[in-house]
């Protein structure tokens, strides 16, 4: 899977993810009006709208970008019904051929860090049946739980060729809380890098592992030692736009082959239409500003090369 | 909540919770067959032969216990009916009265972590209606992300008046790469259990803040200091039994009030009956052997008082 998102980089010349990251408040009216009408003012209401609002987004700009990333948490406060609207969405980015990255964020011990590859990643046996679940092809896992918190994970990756991206320096203000702590001279979230590394060696693909990183787009200087620590891993870098990263500020997380680094922005793309910039599209057509927030955003980043 | 935490501790003379963290492997013939009669071997079927397996132990472990902490990874890994059944769950167990831990090791920065807030303690607004999701009494939150990953939940479970247990040392072999390294001289967890004492500063119930934190039962001599710089804070400790915590280890983990923690144990309870000491009752009286290693376990620990 990580060979076909290089792929896919290198073809669309866009190494950017747009992030699903729905909320209520982003949806155009005739959007909710129309779910509500439906299904009246109810969960399933606001995952029908939800759902038709990504879709809107993907058919505007499948053909333009490698990947998506929803964000389950924007659906599970919409409880199972918001759920579904995941599962659909993953499913849906998968048919128009996008790599699909769930950022679920999950991670635990053992036996459970197995479940939860198992429903992200994996395949889950029934009886004399086989499931997959919601199937996507990379997951976000978070670290804090040591090596037997993540090579369950691991695992599930090599039997269905598929990836992670590790949490190692998160974009959030409060990230260097613990992050930035001075372990031995070395802060934290090297002594992370390292692992990812090390973890990463475990299952490579062509040029890259299958196993990446979550690095901010907020810390470029921490992004250039960690490109220097995880060569061989691909870095997903959360924090471009809305939370203030720069495209100059992207330099370091890219290797000098141009690739290395996927960068996402979710607010920036998915909302575009309710910014100045992209006011003249009207609610509408969001989804049209969502497009022209795309090629402007890979744009900016091919700017940096 | 935590009131209620501890007011029901006190009144089942039962620092025990619960994990309802069913596998396939652990259900008894006759609840799968009859679920796979009815609904074949599909999801749906697995689902519901877990449901049905968590109503038996429930039914038979309700008034001898607090709490119960189903472990949603477990539930996650079949899907939106796998969910189904843990949310059926979460509402069976509190119709019956017991504290529910939602054991979910969720945590994002800002508008994510509120999102799951929202999602497993909260409401969410539909419209001009309010929905209760998830709804669980308690969830675990992973503390990496830092201060913003934890206000969020901190936020709203001042609304709902519930609570939650921060990862601080996990039960795990290796919990100690991250969380044991030293910093200015002190473990990474000393530092997180400093945080979950600030963080639960504000939000107080009785005697005890909400704001709770998870320690395993495998590491007593980390859990003796811990027990010190969170005074005010419950320990949820997980790592009782099957994974090799024992009773007189549970000590340091109390206050001098004989309160201050609450033991976990999952397979030991749930999965009694495939043990020799509980393989009398057999496999239709499965919910019966859960019986008795409850009322066992209760007093293994209280053995120590």
């Amino acid at each position: 899977m990580i060979n076909k998102l290089v792929d896919k980089i290198k073809k669309t010349n866009a190494p950017v993810v747009v992030g699903l990251d729905p909320m209520m408040s982003y949806l155009p009216e005739q959007i909710t009006k129309k779910a509500f009408d439906e299904f009246g003012e109810t969960l399933e209401g606001a995952a029908e709208a939800i759902w038709q609002y990504n879709k809107g987004i993907i058919d505007a700009t499948y053909d333009l970008i490698p990947a998506v990333k929803p964000q389950i948490a924007m659906y599970e406060q919409f409880g199972i019904p918001g759920l579904a609207a995941f599962d659909k969405t993953v499913k849906y980015a998968k048919e128009k051929d996008l790599v699909v990255i769930g950022d679920v964020k999950r991670g635990d011990i053992g036996s459970t860090s197995a479940a939860y590859a198992t429903g992200h990643l994996g395949k889950v046996q029934v009886g004399s049946k086989i499931y997959s679940l919601f199937d996507e092809d990379f997951a976000t896992v978070n670290p804090y739980l040591g090596t037997d918190g993540i090579k369950p994970f691991v695992d599930v990756c090599k039997e269905e060729n598929k990836g992670l991206f590790i949490l190692v320096k998160t974009s959030n203000p409060s990230s260097g809380e613990f992050q930035d702590r001075l372990i031995d001279g070395r802060p934290l979230y090297e002594w992370v890098g390292e692992q990812v590394a090390k973890w990463g060696e475990d299952h490579m693909g062509n040029d890259y592992s299958y196993i990446g990183a979550v690095v901010g787009a907020t810390y470029p200087e921490m992004g250039k030692v960690l490109r220097q620590i995880m060569p061989k891993s691909y870095i997903l870098v959360p924090g471009y736009g809305a939370q203030g990263g720069t495209a100059e500020g992207l330099k370091p997380y890219f290797n000098e082959d141009g690739l290395g680094a996927i960068v996402n922005s979710s607010r920036g793309i998915i909302c575009a239409y309710k910014q100045e910039q992209y006011a003249k599209f009207g609610a509408e057509n969001y989804a049209d500003a969502s497009r022209q927030a795309v090629i402007d955003m890979i744009e900016d980043i091919n700017s940096i090369f």
